[in-house]
């Protein structure tokens, strides 16, 4: 008398996705139609014990309770260590126009941090000081001027200003502004690879899967101008030990940049006053029109 | 210069699934990459906006939010009204062997409700009187003896106690035990259809989505026996309107039972002690062996 009973389960299916025929929103009513059809064929597949589905539940209910109204967004950290976010940024991102790759937007930016000028430094915290400088330009191979390059990176202990509320506010985030020449110029320190917070239940999901946590080091950019489509990445140290395993799938080859050795006192260095030897590195970033 | 990237998507998924690929627990690992299979081949049929995307985000973050300690638990309403939970309840249940079928456990069982009498009254709250009785039987048809049958429903304001803090403790649960003939027996009130909670995340997409939230009227039963596997059930009224439409699709045609009417002062009723005419209804659970 054991007699299996997976038509039932398949007609469980038919009956979830029907209770949605009525929803008034076409697309939402294609979303929920479609999240069931595939969120039963992983159950189904996967055929979990009652206690796996509740250890699922409890995982999900921790994420949601980890999560805080600044910084701290636990259900991003799980997109993007599940390769989610960088999908989804690849699925609205598909046509190759020749404008600069995008990456993920991470969950550390802040809004309104400090307009600053050409050239000027947005590190507060101790680091090795870089320059980063390069052009804004548009897919005709033309000067952007007047775009707004909102930049933020961690500080030397791998934390955010904000995440970390040690540091000085707008420490290492800045509103920088390209000249009528398209020119952009950034002085800061030099990133470093951090890991990805492992207080939390995608900390101990990646332990529990032998993954490390750490992602190369980086600046994030977000490029706005009039007329253009915005623009969210990074720039990577194509010298980072972790370029090959980003616990969130952010690397792509066409956003590497090399930081190269720069003397004392050269003519940048005075213009931006830095005092020693520094580093820098350039990259010119290409919009797509809007 | 429009070239659609998809296969860069797929190299994506392969990747995150390769990430995986060493995590120690080999249960684990295949949940892993299956949930990630899945997921991406959801997110590449929709092809969500990034706005939708940080929709499901923040959908996902109140959900998690509106979780309590004690009997709220927003991650199993979702479960429940997306027919996850009855699809791993049926999957865990999957062989006839002539046991009572399973459904949902929901979130409302409390542990540790007082022990009760043969027959005792459970109901600390108005409502129309009901006795609900029968036996506990193995798949051979033997009674079985000293079963533990966990019981609670909700009030008639369509609220459980420890939910609705106004109700007195214990009210609508309790622990009866089967006789040494298998028999048991419940004094209570007739069960209310209701609706479950909408003032979260799952009731706002179930009103976004043109859906109910009603629940028909019925008695939640755990029953434990030595040497028998644990049986979750409902038993559903069968006059119920939303026998057809459970907002968590728990309904299965062999948990139904008729409320028969009986008259005042019969024998059940002096043995039991009700006062005016009441309703009867009769249901024969049957355990699996463990």
């Amino acid at each position: 008398m054991m007699i299996e009973n997976q038509q039932g389960d398949s007609a469980l299916t038919e009956q979830v996705i029907a209770s949605f025929a009525g929803t008034p929103d076409a697309r939402l009513r294609i979303l929920m139609q479609s999240l069931v059809q595939h969120l039963h064929a992983f159950v189904r597949e996967v055929e979990p014990t009652e206690a796996e589905w509740m250890g699922a539940i409890r995982f999900l209910t921790e994420t949601g309770k980890m999560c805080d109204d600044l910084v701290r967004q636990e259900f991003i950290l799980l997109s993007d260590t599940l390769g989610v976010s960088m999908l989804v940024d690849a699925i609205n991102h598909r046509y190759a126009t020749g404008a600069t790759d995008t990456t993920v937007f991470g969950p550390f930016y802040i809004k309104g941090m400090p307009e600053r000028a050409y050239g000027e430094n947005m590190a507060l915290t101790p680091g090795s000081p870089v320059v980063v400088r390069g052009r804004v330009l548009d897919t005709d191979g033309e000067p952007v001027a007047g775009a707004v390059l909102d930049v933020w990176q961690t500080a030397e202990n791998g934390m955010y200003s904000g995440q970390d509320i040690a540091q000085p506010h707008g420490n290492l985030r800045g509103r920088y502004r390209s000249d009528s020449e398209g020119r952009y110029a950034i002085t800061t320190i030099l990133p470093v690879s951090y890991p990805i917070p492992t207080d939390g239940p995608v900390g101990r999901m990646l332990g529990a899967t032998g993954r490390h946590p750490w992602r190369p080091a980086h600046l994030h950019f977000m490029i706005d101008a009039p007329g253009r489509r915005k623009l969210v990445t990074h720039l990577f140290d194509e010298d980072d030990q972790f370029l090959e395993s980003d616990a969130v799938f952010g690397v792509k080859p066409s956003l590497m940049v090399a930081y190269r050795d720069r003397p004392a006192n050269d003519e940048l260095a005075r213009q931006f006053k830095l005092a020693g030897p520094y580093r820098e590195a350039c990259y010119d970033f290409v919009l797509d029109r809007s």
